[in-house]
């Protein structure tokens, strides 16, 4: 039996009991974090706390070898992963492959940076569009999807959650700062491409969200002029762009993340 | 101080050890069931696994009175409720009210509908659009944006969450079948309005998913007129209306979702 157990958010302590219960009786106990990672933890800490070796998978072992899935087949087996696991992931590939050879499974949810962001950001979870994730550059890759994404939100008066890129074999952890960065620069190269009428510029309202669901969250909303500059701190960093705003959703933004009054008088559309 | 506790999806185990362990060295325990319920569980049950009493409070006491800001003034108190604490409900304003107040505040997330469905669809995080919800009819009262909202996300390329009608004080529960039911009753009253090219019929590809988070579990893809005869047993349930499936989601709903073969054929525009 294989069973797919999200730690949730921040760290070892994220997990659901019932998470807990289902790991302290399998035979063995896979993690893989590099399609996430939890900044408030490590693997000897997760050890701890489940009273139980973890046998961390490298993406390979994952994704060519699945190492689990042969495991399964005899054995109780377990892969955890930060989040919820069939978030942000190619996850649900395993229950598709374990189905086909006849291994049982289940799923344990966790809490995951979707709902969490999008809740703390203040802004209404039913009015989010689609979502969109910001790569790191790398030689002629540079696509302007997240910013077309963004825009198309906007156009049919719904907000974004922005994901950032992780890398987390180099260590790398695109924070808001290189993520709003990026989308000025695909204006920038739209602009030269002859495109008119952008729908995010410096002057767009944007909100910076830090460690969700860590006792040091940060939240800050502004234009992205003034944000590009801020320090947000240590990863993971996530970015959220409103559309037009409700007057709770402004009065979340002024009381808690530092808007300026003024959003409120736009009455009040991103664009 | 003011703790917002998120209970996880369906059960009493579905708590973090996070948030069980704040829980423990609180002085008041208040909990709010009617913007969500965990039907694997009680409120007793929930006391016996955090080792406290828990105040339940009802919409009035919650919303109007704020009985559990006010002890905040002075105490350590949580709200707990189902799945995330700022998800699908008012929430965000309870932060603000605090913050005014001068009271300090934390959220422990917790699992949520919106990730774990989306996820257990098998279908792409990232290629949902706007979620919506449908409401129970009333004298005058039979919204026709949910249908519009889902016709608006293909017309997208976009999958559309939709989320069924609690009312936990009438102990009434939406079904898939009602849910889908209404959707084909909007078609039918834009139908005589005039309008024409439907998105949403009979032959529309849907998934219902009934009881997420919980052993029992069930899946189901099929054509909007299959499914709405299916039995999906005891609530809660959601559907899912996917919109353009790529290969592996297609796999998905075959493997999972007992989906005819003939999805994948339809490569596969779901209108």
């Amino acid at each position: 039996m294989l069973y797919l157990i999200g730690l949730g958010l921040s760290d070892h302590e994220d997990i659901s009991l019932k998470g807990m219960k289902v790991l302290k009786n399998l035979d063995f106990v896979y993690a893989e974090f590099f399609t996430s990672k939890l900044f408030g933890t490590s693997i000897e800490l997760i050890e701890e706390v489940i009273g139980r070796d973890v046998v961390l998978l490298n993406r390979m072992e994952v994704e060519e070898e699945s190492i689990f899935l042969n495991k399964a087949k005899k054995y109780n087996v377990a892969l955890i992963t930060g989040g919820d696991p069939l978030i942000a992931t190619t996850h649900t590939q395993f229950l598709v492959e374990a189905k086909k050879q006849g291994i049982k499974t289940e799923v344990i949810h966790g809490s995951s940076i979707l709902s969490a962001a999008e809740g703390i950001s203040g802004l209404q979870p039913y009015k989010f569009g689609k979502i969109t994730s910001i790569p790191f550059p790398d030689n002629n890759f540079f696509p302007h999807s997240p910013y077309l994404t963004i825009e198309n939100n906007l156009k049919n008066n719904a907000h974004t959650l922005v994901l950032l890129d992780i890398q987390v074999d180099k260590d790398r952890f695109m924070t808001i700062n290189q993520g709003l960065e990026y989308l000025l620069k695909v204006r920038d190269e739209l602009l030269n491409e002859g495109k008119e009428n952008f729908l995010v510029t410096e002057e767009t309202l944007a909100i910076g969200v830090a460690r969700v669901g860590s006792k040091d969250l940060k939240i800050k909303a502004g234009k992205i002029s003034d944000l590009i500059n801020s320090d947000f701190g240590s990863p993971l960093h996530c970015i959220a762009i409103p559309s037009e705003l409700q007057v709770v959703e402004a009065e979340y933004l002024i009381a808690i993340a530092g808007a300026d009054e003024s959003i409120k008088l736009l009455k009040t559309k991103n664009f």
